[in-house]
């Protein structure tokens, strides 16, 4: 059993500092009293405990009130990614069975629904509440967060995260990096992602301070560091290079007390690792996924320059293996296990094991293990590209293009971008208006998701099987 | 599922420093190595995993690897006190049906156990080692330690601890007391006792140093804190003064790393805790018991002065309730809830339910929690005797003496003692010579448990039901 985080956080400490945003600052009292009033509204509004409620939403503070609100009530969240399309959008949301879609007056221009329900966060604090028993605590495998991520097939599944593994997921990372009473969080990850959503959950179960903003901004980033007003911060490599020009550019060093700058989204380049440590930013870097709930290996700072390009060792209730290898240093396809793995997907991928019948997680990435269990990411998973922190799956922009009546083959995959990391680029066998093909994606993906580049060709590089082999691409650009 | 902890951790921070004694320094790699060893001559010698064998130990460094051995074997160790009795012993090895008791070779006159098999640690160590499969994960519900208390009704009951109870009790500790890569904890505790098993243990799953001590050393402890070579110790209330004494005779302060004195067995005097902050020891009052794997509520030093006498909040994945009340200061019997509660005994208490339906232990201590939530301990368990941080219970002391063929009625109290805390006094309807009464409780009770005094009388107080009425004892001191 796991108590119900925020009521039992709110009884412990309920003067400590829990979130510090833009427009102002709460306690875990305020926290709770806010969020449970909300909860409140809902539950006049007709949601009930154990259902399924969308959250369209920007990284703000009603954000993570909201969120609050629904576990305080057992709702399971499923968080959207607010770059998708209207398309997309309301794919998830038919597939996750969601009976209302809780949008953000922040967001600009919000999406056509059609015959779904959804209420703006100001209709709901409308309403009148209503009281209801909140559960004290939860069964470890209570799901509370859904989020979708793409695969091989390139259909978006819909990753079931629980109490047990959020929580066994924060414990880890607490182990793992340490824990003080001056602890803050410095959160510029989206709230939809496992990176944003877990700095809420970090910060509910230890009694730590968050301070959250909407987006990414290196020169603010860099000021809370320097000043110590922080002691962590999630990033990836684009963003941690970008907050470590600011501060080379004022020749500034990070506070003392800051501890922790948490590198995911794939390796760290040497030169950005020393540069980032002559600002006296202790690097540590992390692997990890949705169905994971963030964190599942991470490099110490001691190990950083040791066993640069490793993505380090398994967090303490975690394992690591090889799949099919005896030896270190036998490339294979990346297993883990612990109760921080998902148990499952939700909607059309219901039916899909995410688990071996042992209980690992096959994760479709590349990697190996050394003598001294560090492991080596090789290759990502289904060719993913990681552009500007976001994951995108080649197989679903394919599929996309596919669609398009004029399109015979379509092969995507990533070109390496000073800006973004990477962005996508498709090779086609056809022949159509480049606008006109544009158009028809922008309607179907994401902006981010968007092919930088069409280039036509004869033929895709296909094996004996006929299947596309990617990496082939990647030598074509 | 957990991992098997020092296997684990072995893996994670092999050469963090893990144990260090009057005899040396041990890394986790090499304790790890060293536990295997004896885990593989255990094996040799016939030892099966999930067998239960019982240690009759020193606090020493030896006794922590034949721990670790045991638990690298997933066996079961009863953990024997060594201050009991050969009569003692006996019954309790007889009760946990253990097939070997391990003798530490620094038990001064090993007892007579008839026909149970015991091996010292030596004999052990002079065998082959044969291999075995670790199990590289336990279910939650694996017992890995066996405590005897004694309740009310005197006879000792075998507590079972489990891996969850212990991974539960070590994690909630640190979310209270936080965690830094420079944590070492001094245990001058002894092992068989949870206090000081929980160190073992914290050290294993945080992957923190312990500093471990055969006995209670007052000039040893200041000296460690002054240097700043520990930054945590668990006293109790006797032990704590004796340290301030130390401190405040060479008017010396704790070193700034040193940020946790965890006071368990009873509340802190408020003499002491003034005395003890004048020497910079931040004082962490506790309440805990064998039953739920040491601390349940701890309260801070923040409000060590403002809520004086409470033994605090609960910790994160902990309830506390006080039985058959509603308002906030009334007092009944303190009910605790949360996975780190154990499921129950083993033996002749095994059909002896631990919880009620709900889940709750009922401690048997008198108490409220006050408007703000924080727990205030009336009274204590079963007119529970602390001496010297030993725990006795008068019902125990008082079966011996009615087992006395001259003893018609015995009863038996705590009266308050300047060196012990407490010391049990009997008071008894009969006529005996009190060298003999004396003899023969010292063949059948620890030494620490023997009356100081016998008061003979015409008759002891007893309620309408002719229950003895202990507190009435106590006005007759």
């Amino acid at each position: 059993m796991i108590p119900n985080w925020l009521m039992q956080r709110a009884k412990l400490t309920p003067d400590a500092s829990a979130l510090v945003t833009g427009q102002g600052h709460w306690s875990y009292r305020e926290l709770y009293e806010q969020s449970l009033e909300i909860a409140q509204q809902l539950h006049h509004l007709g949601v009930q405990s154990n259902s399924r409620v969308a959250l369209l939403s920007q990284s703000n503070d009603q954000t993570v009130l909201f969120i609050h609100a629904c576990w305080l009530l057992s709702v399971e969240v499923v968080c959207l990614n607010n770059r998708l399309t209207e398309q997309e959008l309301r794919w998830q949301v038919r597939d996750s069975e969601a009976k209302l879609v809780l949008v953000d007056d922040q967001i600009q221009t919000p999406p056509e629904l059609d015959d779904i329900k959804s209420l703006f966060y100001s209709a709901v604090r409308e309403s009148d509440p209503k009281e209801f028993i909140i559960l004290e605590q939860w069964n470890e495998d209570q799901t509370l967060s859904i989020m979708y991520t793409s695969g091989t097939t390139g259909v978006p599944k819909g990753v079931r995260q629980t109490a047990g593994n959020h929580t066994s997921s924060a414990l880890a990372s607490a182990l793992n990096l340490g824990l003080t009473d001056k602890d803050s969080w410095l959160c510029m990850m989206p709230l939809f992602h496992i990176s944003g959503l877990s700095i809420v959950i970090r910060s509910v179960i230890y009694g730590m301070e968050m301070r959250l903003y909407e987006k990414f901004d290196a020169k603010e980033a860099a000021s809370q560091i320097i000043a110590g007003h922080v002691t962590a911060m999630s990033v990836v490599a684009l963003t941690l290079d970008q907050i470590v020009r600011v501060m080379e550019a004022t020749d500034s060093k990070a506070h003392p007390l800051f501890r922790t700058m948490l590198v995911g989204g794939g390796p760290v380049p040497l030169d950005y690792l020393d540069r980032a440590t002559a600002c006296g930013l202790p690097i540590l870097q992390t692997y990890g996924m949705t169905e994971t709930c963030s964190q599942t290996t991470t490099l110490g700072k001691a190990d950083a320059v040791r066993k640069v390009g490793s993505a380090g060792k398994p967090l303490f209730f975690n394992q690591i293996a090889i799949k099919d290898t005896v030896q270190p240093g036998e490339v294979g396809e990346v297993l883990i296990k612990g109760p921080h793995v998902t148990p499952g997907y939700i909607g059309s991928q219901s039916t899909r094991n995410a688990l071996t019948e042992d209980g690992w997680l096959a994760t479709g990435d590349a990697g190996y293990l050394d003598e001294e269990g560090y492991l080596f990411i090789v290759d990502r998973r289904a060719d993913l590209i990681i552009s500007g922190g976001e994951n995108i799956y080649p197989a679903e922009i394919e599929n996309v293009l596919l669609a398009h009546p004029a399109i015979r083959e379509a092969g995507v995959c990533g070109k390496e971008d000073t800006e973004w990391g990477q962005v996508p680029v498709a090779f086609l066998v056809g022949s159509v208006n480049e606008d006109e093909l544009l158009d028809f994606c922008s309607e179907r993906l994401a902006r981010y998701k968007l092919p930088k580049e069409f280039r036509f060709v004869e033929q895709l590089p296909r094996n004996a099987s006929n299947k596309l082999m990617r990496f082939e691409l990647k030598k074509w650009l």
